[in-house]
């Protein structure tokens, strides 16, 4: 496997569009679009939230029923709490990009992000699909314009592209994200399209989607906050010319691994730039009982509102991650937890046999001051493990948040 | 039921003090003490959390076994992580308080509220014992100075006290709380001391306690940390002279609705003083299908870091408690809820038949802008209701978490 310089249109027979269509008060980029030169097998996972954007319940049910061609993503409205209008807006778009891009409007997923509440003004989509259909190019300066104008409160634009083998046929997976802050997901809190032409079965690509998910997206909190509009989705082409992948094997565990790769990428960027942060706070957990106690403890941590700013403050008040710990619904001993931070400044053991071990707090600061830190736990319960990704809580979150619609 | 100006020490037969025994580098109050002239019965309910402070464990042992006379507590340090060597700690205090106060070690009960970790210096803990033994008294001042000794984070201390009636004879309950941080009771998340003069078996005490926290102390969030320390303890030593309850009927509910009426109210004041917090936010859930879905749906609005981000901001970002309403688990059709916000500047719909209401963004900053806050939820559902408290994410609640150990 080897990383490439690239996002969706990486994998061949893939071309995007990204530009400014009126969304946004400034003349920031706001709709994007993909487009597969010939229909792909998809699979997607989508928010658990009860509240789903019409584009999550529009998709889900595209995904399950069509091949797909297009995907057509609009930044800056949500279009979620937007009753049957929204869903009028679904269709007509894919309507319209049908028509405009010679493909049958069942082929054509859409999605949004942005303000909840307000209707999109449908004029715009139209002007947006005429300009971008006319734009699509299969360069990467493409793809970084697309994957430029879905981000809202994100501070730069999210992709990654890989290079991988199958029977000797060299194949290709990009993929790009938006998310910084409703990020908590249970399917993924986001957006983010991973285009590959590999050749897999619909079933197998929806399988492999939602086992990796468990470990990437699933894995990472900026704030607790789940959202109407996480979509997932993943496109596969067929254009490398691999034999089908039509059953489990070395051929779907390297297009798997592959996958994982890209999302755990991607889900690791999201978290980084979670909104307002000034650092990645990554949580591994070890030793625990089951898979499934290591996942709820690692994402109790990285969750924890006190242990946020504590990361922030760059103080090693380790009360609060046993406390995260405690809280979390998991049973455990915390006399047999073990507990360190490190970062590229070092390793520190800060808790053990029941109580605070001897560390200086001065080492401590510089370990966390670090813009990538890791509290590594050891329950001593089991042999289980997982990993979770949130960041820090700082002023600017609040500030971002306090006036994101003015 | 007649409200009361007092706290800890406006039923007969009690008495406080609090003091400052060195806890804290400043000169500020951070020890307490209550005494009961004759041993009450007693009940607690404590923090759910499976990392427990010694002072907890030791607590939930001795309420469930012995008749209680005194109540030993400091801020500061909370006594918690602090392995074998903690729970001596609380052995040693009772023994000391015991010897001091002439009543028996088994009927002291211990509290500690502060960070996390350290060691409770032993000597200081023998100071303030012979100094508050020394202090004690019935008046209200000395309930206030104990109520100002227990608290952190806090910006003012918290007691209430009420008189009632059971079979014409006229009892009183007086309590004192603190918290402001690492409130998410489930369990309470704090340290609550309710002392009344009523005479009730141990039994009904603790069943009137235990219901009486799921309505009041248990639907309060300020951050969403559950606590190592919460612990909610309530004494009757029966010196108002009724005849002691020892069955349900309607002295032990006028009774109840007294304990209600000050847990409720303390509670309220612990979601309002949250910390850094400028408003105290409540949501209440009407017309949901179940009881325990009012509950979840009502936790769930505001326990969102994004919606209490918008309450600072003043801002109508009703979006945000649509999408709180959708990922709390409970089950619902988005399209039958109607939301209003309300303040003492008015009441204001702003979503209805699942989108938008036509409302003045202008009048909903205005009614946003009080101290106090509410939401009102219509899930048309059912017929149960539920109410939570919260407050409002700022600046501040950053500030004082990202360096209060310094």
């Amino acid at each position: 496997m080897k990383k490439l310089d690239g996002g969706v249109t990486a994998a061949k027979g893939f071309k995007a569009a990204g530009a400014h269509a009126g969304f946004r008060k400034n003349d920031r980029k706001d709709m994007a679009m993909i487009f597969s030169e010939s229909p792909c097998d998809a699979a997607g996972v989508f928010t658990s939230n009860v509240v789903k954007a019409a584009p999550v319940i529009w998709d889900k049910k595209a995904v399950s029923t069509s091949k797909i061609q297009a995907v057509v993503v609009n930044s800056g409205i949500a279009n979620a709490c937007t009753g049957d209008e929204g869903l009028k807006i679904c269709k007509k778009t894919c309507e319209v990009a049908g028509k405009t891009l010679g493909i049958s409007s069942e082929s054509v997923l859409v999605g949004s992000t942005g303000v909840i509440g307000p209707q999109i003004p449908f004029n715009k989509l139209e002007y947006g699909i005429n300009l971008l259909s006319g734009m699509l190019s299969s360069n990467k300066e493409s793809a970084s314009e697309a994957a430029n104008a879905i981000i809202t409160t994100d501070t730069h634009s999210k992709e990654t592209a890989y290079e991988f083998n199958i029977d000797g046929i060299t194949c290709h997976i990009g993929a790009m994200a938006k998310g910084s802050g409703m990020i908590h997901p249970n399917m993924c809190t986001m957006l983010c399209y991973v285009c590959s032409d590999v050749a897999i079965e619909r079933n197998l690509l929806q399988s492999a989607l939602s086992d990796v998910v468990k470990d990437t997206f699933n894995m990472i909190s900026v704030d607790g906050d789940m959202s109407t509009n996480d979509s997932l989705i993943v496109l596969a082409n067929g254009a490398a010319g691999n034999k089908k992948i039509s059953a489990e094997g070395p051929a779907f565990d390297a297009f798997k691994e592959a996958l994982y790769a890209v999302c755990l990428e991607l889900a690791k960027m999201l978290a980084g730039d979670g909104e307002g942060c000034t650092a990645l706070f990554e949580t591994k957990v070890n030793g625990a009982a089951t898979k499934e106690d290591a996942r709820v403890l690692a994402k109790s941590v990285i969750c924890s509102s006190l242990t946020k700013a504590a990361i922030f403050g760059h103080d090693a008040n380790w009360g609060r991650i046993l406390c995260a710990l405690g809280y979390s619904g998991v049973s455990f001993d915390p006399d047999k937890v073990d507990l360190y931070i490190k970062s590229d400044a070092g390793r520190l053991l800060l808790f053990t046999n029941g109580s605070a071990a001897n560390y200086s707090e001065e080492i401590a600061s510089k370990i966390l001051s670090e813009k990538y830190v890791t509290a590594e736990v050891f329950m001593n319960e089991g042999n289980e493990s997982a990993t979770a990704w949130g960041c820090d809580l700082t002023y600017d979150y609040v500030k971002i948040n306090a006036d994101y619609r003015s």
